[in-house]
């Protein structure tokens, strides 16, 4: 399987966003609205990389690393997203946790202890 | 839906580690030694929650939280916990990557920001 859903961060220390959420039934135009808020995060300054995964109960996790708060605190502000957001909050999720996160180390299989 | 899979997890700071992964083919003892492992961690001292996710493509992402660094070291070394880290190198993991993060902001759908 491809390695591509797993992201390629640099060495901490660096930024994460922690979203865990529980789906509502139904898709209401989230499959759509998910994808495009990934590519727009992948070009905002300061993206470092995102990791995603739903599983078929409706629970997903999706971490976002980022170079700053300054820089997430900006993908957070973006108009396109500040109208998703909504739109999560009304329509695709029952319920969800944001957490900002400050990476002060990384390793795996991949790499040696960093 | 149950929210019982979101964490209940208290204002921070406090300590992520947010472990991504993609699974091999095949079971191997893993969905036993995986719910083993959920049980024990959550014995732990310092031990506030865990959320966890696998798509049906084999790519998972658990976040575990924890009161202090001090705590998920514990954790870490653990002795049953250290054989389950072994096999999960070796059978379980086609690829992964652990990140331990300060958690210095958290706010959701069912409290004010924090």
């Amino acid at each position: 399987m491809s390695t591509s859903r797993m992201a390629q961060t640099p060495q901490p220390p660096y930024y994460a966003v922690i979203f865990t959420s529980i789906r509502t039934a139904g898709d209401h135009g989230y499959a759509e609205t998910a994808d495009r808020m990934v590519e727009l995060a992948s070009r905002q300054p300061g993206f470092l990389g995102i990791e995603s995964v739903r599983d078929p109960e409706g629970v997903g996790i999706t971490v976002s690393y980022w170079e700053s708060t300054a820089a997430l605190e900006a993908w957070k502000a973006q108009t396109e997203h500040l109208v998703a957001q909504r739109r999560g909050q009304r329509d695709w999720y029952q319920r969800y946790e944001v957490r900002v996160a400050r990476v002060e180390r990384a390793y795996g299989s991949s790499e040696p202890s960093r």
